[in-house]
Formats: C-alpha cells, structure tokens, sequence
C-alpha cells in the first residue's frame, strides 16, 4: 500500500505521436491524459493587433476513459469539463509571458484516454510539458525562466480520507474522500491556485495547513521530472 | 476610504417580493442580488424514491447590473456562470441534510441586479437565507441546527492588492487585485470551499494565511447578520 | 373591488439602480418590471454605415417571478417570450426617429422581477420611460415630440371576463377572461398595435368598440405619468 | 388593377399529394401554402389521461419560396416563424372542442411553397380545410357545427397602403403598407384574433373601422369557398 | 406489375413556381420533389477572392411527405439527412467547372413533397435540371459541354428484392430489398458516385455486376430525359 | 515505396487500456485509432421489450490527431463525422445476429489518436476487434460463426492515383487520389458496403472492377489478422 505522502508512478512519454510536433502521453498510476500543445498563427479577434499571445486549453474524457462509459459532450459541455479547462488555461497562463511569446495563439488539449483520479491535475502538469516544447519549437531559444516561460508549473491533489491527510488521491481514494483540495504552484514554490472542497463535509485550519504542505512535497518532485524532462 | 479589514455595509431584505414565499434582496455595497429558493415536490429522476431532497442553485446576471450591458446566455450558459453556480449549489447543500428535508427540491435562484465585485459571494450569503426561510415554510420546526439545517453558512472574497490583504472586494478592487480567493464557512467556523486564483501572479504561505484569516473574520461578521434575521 | 375601468396602481421609481445611467423600476399592483435601457456605439452589421439608429427590447421572467418556479430560458427562448419582446421592439420603434437617433443602438431590457398580469404592457409603458432616459444622456436636447422621440408610448391590457368588459387584467382576472387584447398607442392617441385573441372564446363588434375605448381611456392616464415623470 | 376590396383568386386543391389522407394545396395569387393535418394517436404528455384532444400548427417557408433565398431554420426557429405558427395553431383551436376530437393530436403543416404575401393567413384558411379532413377521417359523422369542429375559420390581411385601406396584400402592397392588420373570424362572423400594427406609422379609430369591415367581407368569402369544398 | 428493369413514370414541370427563376417539380411515379437552385453573388468566405464558384445543396423532407408525419429537424439535421445533402452536393459538382462559373454561389434546395422510395435519385436527377437552369439564367452561352457545365449528371437506385436485381425501387421495394445501391453517373456514362449496402444482408460480386448494368441503363433514360428538356 | 496493392503495416494491442473490458489500439502505419466496445444493459427506447440487442458506433478525430489542430465538435456534429459513424454502426450489426445479443447494448467508440488516412476503414477493423471482445465477456461460449457473431468484418481503402491503382490510401495518397472508394466486407468475402467517389473525376467499369479486386485482396489479409488475434 502507498504512503499517505507518496505519489503514485509518473510515466512521461514526450513525442508519443509520431506526427504531432508537441505532445506527451502523462501517466500518474493508471490515469492517462495525451496532452497536444498546437500553435496557430493568430489570436482571438478581440486581443488582435496588440502583439500579445494566448493560451488555452481544452479537457476532455474518452468515452472509454472510465466504466460505465462516459457519454460524449457533443450538444453542450457540462460545467465540470468547463470548470477544469478553465483551470488548466489560467494554470497555465500564470507562467506564460503572453507578451513575449508575440501574436500566436497556443491551444493545449487534455484528452484523457484513462481516468483514475487527478485527471486536472496530470493535465496540468502534462499540459506544461506540452506547452514549453511548442514554444521551444517556434523560439528555439527559449528555457524556462528565459523568453515567454517565466517558471515551470505542476499540480497536485490531495485530501483528507478518513481523517488522514493523503497525496495523490485515485479514484478509489477521491470517491472515499470527505475533502479534496487541488493545488496548482510554480516551479519556484508559489501559488497559483488553491481549490478545496468539502460538498458534504467541512474542514479546519489545521487540516488546510496538512493538505498545503503536502502538496508542495509533491509538487516539488513533479517539478524534478518536468525540468529533467525539458532540460 | 474603508479598512482592509472591514466590510461593505450590508443591507438584506427579507420578503422584497410579495408574492414569492422565500426571497431576500442581499445589498453588500453596491451588490444587489435577489435571491428566491424555489420548492418542488419531487427530485430529479435519478434520486428519486431514495427519500432524500435535493438542493441546487442558479446564477443569472441581468444585462443592466453591468455597464457596459451584459449579453444575455439564452442559447449556452458561459464557464464563469457555470462555474459559480456550481460553487453556490455545493456551499449550501454542504450545510443542508438531505435525509431530513424528505423527498423535495429546492432551487436557489441568485440574480444579480447590480454587480460590483463580491456577488457569488453575496449569493451564497443571501442564497443560504431564502433557503432558510423556504425550509422553514415546509417544516415549521426546523431550525439551524436542528432539522435539515445543519449549519448556516457564509462566504466572502479577499485578495491581495498592491500588496496589501483586503476583505470584501468591490468592482475596483477586483480588477485591480493580484490574488482574489473566495472562501465559504459555516457559521461554526469550518471551512467548506476555498478558491484561491492570481491569474497572472502568485502568492506566498503568509499571504494564504493572512487572506484566510481576514476571510475568517468578515465571515463571522455575516453569520451574525444571518442569525439575527432567522432568529 | 378595484372598478372596471380602473387602472392599478403605478408606481415608477426612476433610477432605483445606483449605477446603471437609464433604469426605471416599474410596478402596476403586483408587477414589478425592471427596464434598463444600455446604449451601445454601434450598429447591427446590416444597418452599419447609413447614419441610422437602432432600438431593440428583450423580455424576460426571472425564475422567482412567479409561483410554481419559472424554468430559465438558457437553451432556447421560448414562443411567448419571442412574440413579447418582438412586440415591445416594435412599439418602442414606431415613437423613434432612427435617423434623428445617429448610429448608435439602444437595447431596452425589461427584466420581471414579479409577475401578476400585464408585464407586457408594463416592459412597454416602464421600457419608454427608460428609452427616453437614455436618448436624453446621449442628446441633452430631446424632449417628447423634438429629436429622436416623435412622441411617447403606453400600453395596457383590456379583457372580457364573465360577460363585462375591464381594464388592466391581473393574473387572477386574465385567467378567467374569455377575451385578451393588448392596445398600444402613442401619447397623441393613435394606434401603434392591436393584439386582441380569444383562444377558447370569440368576440363580436360592440365588445371590441368597448375594448378599444376603455383601452384609450387607461392609456391617457398612463401617458400623463410619463409626462409628469419625463417633464 | 384589383379593386380594394376585393380578394385575389383562390384556387384549392384538396388531395393534391396522392398519399397523406388530408392535404390540401392553397393558392391565393401567386402565394401557394400546402398544408397537411397528420394525425396521431396520442396527446402531448401533459395533457394525457384527460380524454381531450389537442391540435397545433408549424409554419415554415421553403428556401425557394422567396427570390433572393431564404436560409433554412436549422438550429433554430427565428421570431417570425414562431409568432406566425403560434397563431396557426390559436385560430383553429378556437374552433375546435377538444373533448369532442377525443384523446389523439393533430398537427397542421403549413409549408410555403411560393411566398407573394399573406402567407399567415392563407395558412389559416387552408390549414382548417386540411383539419376538417382530417377530423372527418377519424369521426365520419362531424361536420362543421356538429362534433369537434364547432364553427369553421378563415382570416385575411387588410391594410392601409398611401392612404386607403386595402384587402388582401401582396408581397408589393404588404411592402408600401404603413398599417398592417391580420384578421381571423370564425364562419359565423365572430373575432377570433385580431392584430395590427404600424411598424413606422400608426393608425385612428377610423382607419380601424374600415380595416375590420373590409375583413369581414373578404372572410365571408373565403367561408363560402370552404363550405362548398367540405359540403 | 412494373418489370425489373423498368424506371417509374418520369415526370419533369421546369418552372413549376412562377416567380423562382430555376425550379423544377421532378416526379417518379409517387415520389414529388421540388427543385429550385438559387443563385448567391459570392461565395463561402474560405473561397473568396479565387475568382472560382461554389455549388452545394440542401435535402429536407416536409412532414406531410409521409404517413406517419415526420418530424421537423429545427434544432439538428438528422445524420440521414446530412449523408443524403453531402451526396447531392458532391455529384452536382463533380460535372460543374468551379473555374467557369465565376465567383457565385448556386444552393440547389430538394424538398420532398412526397417520399416513395428513391428520393435521394431524384434530387440528384432534378436537381441537375434546375442547376443548369440557373446556370444558363446566368450565362446564357452555357449548354452542357460548354461554359461551366461539363457533363449532365443522373441517379438512381437498385437493388436486391428476394432474390432479384430491381431497378427503380419504390417505397415497398425498398422496404424489402435486402441490398439497396444507389448510383451516379455522367450522360456520358462514368461513374460519380456507388453506394451499395446491405444493413442486414451482403451481396456478391455477380450481384454487384448485375445492379450496375441495371443502373446503368436506367440512368441513360434519365439523361436523355434531361436533354430533351434542356435542349 | 510501398507497392500499389501491399497494406500499410498493421499493428493491433489488445487491451492497450488497463481498465476498460474490451479495449485495441488499432494502428496502419501512421494512423491511430482507440477502440473501446461499452456494454450497456439495456437497449434504447424504441426496442425495449423484443429481446433483441443493438449495437451502435461513435467516431471522433482528436484535435491533435491532425497538424493543423481540428477543433472538437462540442455544439453539433459535423456531416463528415455522422457519415462515418453510420458507416461503422451499418457495417458492424451487419455480422451481428442481435437476437442472439439479448437485450443488451454495446457502443463501440472508435477515437483517432493520429490520423494519416484510412481512419473510417481501421475504426471497422479495430472496432470489430473490440465488439468481439466485449460480446465474449459477455457471452462466453460465443466464437466468429457461433453465437451472435455471424461473421467477421473488416474494411480498406482504395483508389486511383494518378492513373493507377492503389490499396489502403494514406493521407498524402488519398490528398493526390481521384477516386477514393471504402469497402467493407465479411470474413467470408461477401460485400457489405461499396462506397466509391470522384468529387472532381469519375471512374468506368474496369477501374471499378480493379479496385473491387484490390479491395478483397487487402481485406482477406486483415481477416486473417482479426482471426489469429480472436481465436
């Protein structure tokens, strides 16, 4: 059994398609998300002529992601999918120096292809990595901390679980959890989002300082094995 | 010019509306929202004969509490409406016991008359006193605490701006803050959500700290506010 | 008991939001309409360039308006609501001069804020008040009859319950009618739009002469306040 | 030059589609409507287990109908489609008991092959002979007066075009009109819906006088053609 | 009993509708359709400024065209419809030159009046008419062969009834057909489109030769047909 | 070079996904397809209560299976996407006896990870793969020939290029072909589908009858693939 502070594996696969020029099949455990970074040579109308760049990001769940199947969002997206590709855009976002990345736009796509738990949190963290290698294919000399990537950035859940605080929460932990908190920081150890949720339990003060400081722990190796990964 | 740490004048109308059984008119400063909780006999299909009810919320802002005019979502609801909805739905069924309010639905309707920073905020506050009110109508011995009203519960946002920890932030506030997190609690202090987002900033451990400190205090300011008028 | 050919009483508080620069809360009984008239410096695409105005309404019931709930109208809007707001952008526009207004459009919302019969005609009589605030924060100059606004506007409703011919229907009356008209005249007296139906019941001459005056004589009283309000 | 008063031919070709059971192509000038009254065994879900019947209409205009094109309503049906069938559908219910019609629905397709004004009204003349078909079909005993249909029902536009009043617009007149009324009476010579407007102009009690006169001589009519056709 | 390889009664009305300037009522024995291509000056925005035209179509069924009703589609196109649309569109460009039409539009509308099998076959084979039409209107040299018409283009069914290859199937036919195939071709006799399926059946390769020998000829009439009429 | 009548090289991972019953990842050279067969335990609406089951299939390109991005089809499905959905549900209850399949559900969804041509013909192949899996777990005892599986099914491209031709297009061959044609047969080499098209060519007899050729030439070795993979 994995320890309360334990991450599950990480697998990173970058280039797992043979034709996408950015794109990275993320595994943490047995959730799966292939995260596509693609570039177009424009920006929305309204931030046209301003020599600013953007970045979004879409989420989505196979159908055959999760069992009993999940049925396509093909008339309305739900407000769950909404809510978290608006998270992972802002995550994103929060490192991106759009002024310095000029008047491209760079959507970044999450398609879970298998959902065990943390499936925002590995789109994030997967997400990043696609990201950085798009815009390392349009400005060659780009690093992170030099151009338009100011810092790196990865995101953790954790919760409490039978009154233990725990990292890295799969399904089987998510459905058991009274409170689940996802936490998004730079690589350099800040804030960019907190997210904790009790829908029918509550948490205190002390428990908030638990799920924070073990989500940095697990944060800070994520951010290891996306820098060795970037160089 | 008012203190970090001191809230918008507060202004709640119970019964602004006539006719509807359950309807408060919530002012925070200029924030006007109207919120009227909504019985129905039944829940949705997939809960039904389980002889639990069912609580939800919906989030609206007219086209005039917004200058220039806000666009009506008459063929999709947008991800910012969704997302606050939601939040507003899970922060009162957080305190609501689904067992003991038996088999009915309530909607939680919160339309934003006039915004100026703060109305999810407000709707959650107000929201949770016309939920009170169209709970008490149903089940005349239910109080808070007892009956399907477990708790009461409260929300504030708080920020950081040019620097500094303020509560309850305005319109002005709002654009011009770093780091703006809402928080909800229930009256008895326990923490139910907290969002934290510095779109394109960070935040450190101290001012997560702060933040959620002053959030504390503004919060037990408006759980008096809700106990004095419910009794 | 309220006479045949009395109106209900009006109560119209201009102004009632802080912020928003053209707003009128109209209430005739129990109706209580919001009107928020929102001046955008554009044109429709198919009216851009020909020095002319445009003056459009939308209609809506908020959820809490009425007892049972109404449902919100977020996919599509519903039949009645179309024909409601199609007649109020009408009846708005036959008292403007489009070319007198300039290339700028006006959108009168007229938001339900309590439901008890007549909020047609109400958007209708509250939506001018605030149409002709706005024309007068854009062109200080107009009055009633000079620039833009060839002459004011009012409506109300008139019905044929158990036999005998009344004046203003509120939803108790206006269910039992047999007969239902809407009259809409300009404040010289003329005829801007007639809608009489009986769904279940028809009617002959006399009682649609009868309809017609009483309408007239209502109109005239809801003219003055206008004028007494508009100076 | 046709006189004001008078009708522009009418030509009815009941069964005209070899297959549907009740169908009738209707021609007035150059506009031509079929329309077909389909009959199903069931009512809508809300009124079912009352032993009533129901009867509705849907309007639509071919694209090939109008010279340049009109775009299908694919998505969504526009504002005038839903008035125009909204009053369809009204207009022949007035005329029919739907306790008498029994427990089945009707639906009256009104599909505008060739569009030369007064399209809403030839619906309504020639979507009551398809009904009555139709009714007779199911209960071989009704006639006009006896079992569901209570009365038969007709309707004319009128105007008021450079002055005079005129019967029965085409695409050309509708177009010069200031004033345009549709009117809809029963075979006996009662209102059943009466609506006029002014688009940019308006009207007095006199021009309403003549207006209504004039209908009630083009209806009577279009009764007699109905009643020779339906014996 | 009409013989295997026999067409139904062909019947062809060019200018059925008096005002629309390229139609045609097409009819194979029960089968109705009407035709009208409409001319547009321009042509998509992703073609503009190529100096090259753009011809598509549109399919649609009117509800009384079979018995029971069929339902609108207004808020989707079903994928039956869309399949039918894309095949209609794809065969009358592929005798048209883009180049020789010139920067417009042509939508060529297929609106069954009345379905008895086959009407996918006679849109195509109508359709063309009316398209040639609207060509010559616009470039009165165009004959076919010369201009933008390369060739005339013809379509119809076969299939597999109990054992037998069938041309032409009707609504009953079709119904009973174990494998239906639909097939296109040029007057002068190359292939534009095959579609051979067998829900719940395969077929062979002698199957297959027999039903495109049989459409083959059945084709040839159809094209002599259209050129008798186009001249 | 490939030779004009040798497949691309196939690659088929059955259970590729942990989680999921009945799971392949599906690969021709560059082309990627993900297909998972959900079981469902009921039929829709309109076949409760026969004792038959039904099988459906849903297709979708991922965005970053193409270079440029394809955006997701989140508000409707595009007419492409219906039409090659429907190919693959038609072609797979073909081989399906859905008596046998008791009243049960299976949806195969075929999700293009990388598409480099031939992704409708590999969603047939590999999606039979994942229905037969699924209908084993279901039904133990069940083998191709016995049980519900009647037969096997699977399908190629081919087309002419340039002049000559070709077995199981990819994309820059399918870019450069004139005639593009998709056949779909069973194990025992019986036709199922025919779907051939020239969108600006057109094709005789003997290309027809060389690609028919080609096609069951390609189709007997995916056959046999499917067999030594199924048992």
């Amino acid at each position: 059994m994995r320890p309360d502070n334990q991450l599950r594996p990480v697998e990173i696969q970058l280039g797992y398609l043979a034709h996408h020029p950015a794109n990275v099949l993320y595994r943490s455990g047995n959730t799966m998300v292939l995260c596509t970074a693609s570039v177009e040579p424009s920006v929305p109308p309204w931030m046209a002529g301003k020599g600013k760049g953007w970045v979004t990001a879409e989420y989505n769940m196979l159908p055959g992601s999760t069992v009993p199947r999940k049925s396509r969002e093909r008339s309305k997206v739900d407000g769950r999918t909404t809510e978290i590709q608006r998270l992972i855009g802002r995550s994103l976002r929060a490192v991106v120096d759009l002024n310095a990345l000029g008047e491209r736009s760079i959507v970044v796509d999450c398609d879970v292809l298998q959902a065990d738990g943390g499936t925002r949190t590995a789109s994030i963290t997967g997400g990043f990595i696609a990201l950085a290698k798009a815009i390392q294919n349009e400005l060659p000399d780009a690093t992170i901390g030099q151009g338009p990537l100011r810092d790196s950035i990865a995101a953790i859940s954790v919760g409490v679980v039978a009154g233990a605080v725990k990292l890295d929460l799969d399904y089987e932990l998510d459905y058991a959890a009274d409170v689940d908190m996802n936490v998004v920081m730079t690589g350099s150890g800040r804030f960019v989002e907190i997210q904790g949720t009790g829908e029918e339990a509550t948490f205190d003060d002390d428990q908030l300082s638990a799920m924070i400081a073990m989500a940095r722990h697990g944060i800070s190796e994520l951010t290891q094995l996306q820098r060795d990964l970037l160089g």
